[in-house]
């Protein structure tokens, strides 16, 4: 089941879609929003699933589904904890600002608490005031669930996934070193992070979903250009089921919670940082390990980070090469 | 006026109290829940306003008010960022740990995004799993926001204020060191909050409320002793326009946005720490400040963090003795 959020109000209106995400229905009659849904899944979820298996079907009224008129699935969540699950990634990005991580990084899940108030649809502007704030994507694979109890194990925090997308967790490059001096987290340097179009629940996914992991490349392009293509089910360190029961460890989390899992990042063959894609490699699914590879290498970082008019776009295709969740694409703008 | 959010589903059900906390009436027909008044507070909020004249006057059906049968104000939020805008707060915990804080923490306000899917009601007991994670209170004033666009100035900040409560930050002291270590903010050393009984809105505190900051005392009591009773009036370094500007510095705050203040704490007249209760100072807001001055006076700590049974009580009175905000009060259980 694929389920998308129409633009509409604060929270947008629901909607089923379909399978290639050619055609939806309204699925406002069974719950008004994705947040209703989620707060009482049990008994609203068997509804949707029968309306999504008749709009395959042709059996209700349906309209063509544009991607552009989406809000992000929950466009306002009560909670948006981002892990960082592809080590690859800290290693690269503290690198770059002369850190090494500590041992305990490989076993211990790093997790940010991240502002859910309000989301970018897959097709917002990235809207922001200064450029020299080092304005950078983060292409990552995002889960919501339901109620986890506090202290929960895996095999519950396995079962509490509801939905599975794709994320754009917009990073400001040259806020984070201040915001981190501090040691109250990243605060400024996170600005709103975007959805994919359309949330999809892991039995939609085949045998690209493990219960863990989603095993499929996240294309990232900049400007047109294919920047990285690393698969999301490689060097993921830590599972979704993992990074749930990280969360849970001091309190419940509610309903509607998205999990994050940090930038997607593959090491090399060797073990080492990846080539860019120019170079034959996966590349990147941020700036910011491109510009470290750039500096580990040739002594500087030559990739520049977005500026305004540059476009970024994060998808993800099946084995046949169609969308699975729709694309982000998103062009930096100047606030004000 | 003063309202309240009564125990029921995931959201609470809206009532308006009397400015005496005895009496109360229904407000689901003018918005169910808090947020949704919240969402459209430009026409609820008149609504509700002559609701509450009306239940001062006696003039619509009331019942008794009890404290014990609410649910935070908000019982889930799109977000809570907690600021520290008692630097002197900071600056003794910090001494704690042996580290000293930066002058730039004087002019630049510390903001961490907090957990914001679940919070506690007044009276619900703080259910934690170890007390050897240190278990403490944290009295604090939070406002409650409307929509604020980012970058928006103090003034339109100002004028975003929609609601004034008393916080309960309930913090992990032996996690703090280990998350901060991490870069990544304080995660599991911050589990669920606890609000006040009733919110409040800024004409109804009178001349304790200028605007910014709030000038009473904040009564916080340790299994039923006096535990400190600084003003939250003086020494805030940061006032609540500042804070929300902060807040909003990269990113737009979506109406309902919970804002704290951080620990309420004073200084001494010499601008030393201040001394606790027992020795005729005004006392704390948390177990952690008190530590470091015992540290800091008798070489260690004495009060020890709260244990399973501990009682906490956060509350403050008018001119005339009568609480504002009604009482926070909870009891540290074991988890499970």
């Amino acid at each position: 089941m694929k389920l998308a959020s129409l633009k509409h109000g604060r929270d947008g209106r629901l909607v089923v879609v379909t399978q290639d995400l050619t055609r939806a229905t309204e699925a406002d009659t069974i719950a008004p929003t994705l947040q209703a849904a989620l707060d009482d899944w049990e008994r609203i979820a068997p509804h949707l699933h029968d309306l999504a298996e008749q709009l395959e079907h042709g059996a209700v009224p349906s309209f063509r589904f544009h991607e552009h008129d989406c809000a992000a699935p929950l466009s306002r969540a009560y909670q948006w904890a981002d892990g960082s699950a592809y080590v690859n990634h800290v290693d690269l990005v503290r690198r770059a600002r002369g850190a090494a991580i500590p041992e305990s990084f490989w076993s211990d899940p790093l997790m940010y608490q991240g502002g859910s108030d309000g989301f970018l649809g897959p097709r917002d502007p990235i809207r922001l005031a200064d450029e020299e704030w080092g304005i950078d994507f983060e292409g990552e694979i995002a889960v919501v669930t339901g109620d986890v109890p506090m202290g929960a194990g895996r095999e519950e925090c396995a079962a509490a996934i509801r939905l599975v997308m794709l994320a754009n967790d917009v990073s400001l490059r040259n806020l984070i070193p201040g915001e981190i001096s501090k040691g109250f987290g990243f605060f400024h340097a996170k600005p709103a992070s975007a959805f994919s179009p359309v949330a999809v629940t892991p039995d939609s996914l085949g045998d690209a979903w493990d219960g863990g992991r989603l095993h499929r490349p996240l294309i990232s392009m900049l400007n047109g250009q294919l920047f990285g293509k690393p698969d999301a089910g490689t060097d993921m360190t830590f599972d979704f089921p993992t990074l749930i029961a990280h969360a849970a460890c001091t309190r419940a989390l509610s309903a509607g919670t998205i999990v994050g899992s940090g930038t997607v990042s593959n090491r090399d063959a060797d073990g080492g940082p990846g080539l860019p894609i120019a170079e034959g490699g996966l590349g990147y699914s941020c700036i910011a390990e491109q510009r470290t590879v750039e500096t580990i290498r040739h002594g500087d970082p030559r990739t520049p980070f977005m500026r305004f008019g540059d476009r970024v776009r994060i998808e993800m295709k099946d084995g046949r090469g169609h969308s699975v969740f729709g694309a982000i694409e998103q062009v930096v703008e100047r606030a004000g």
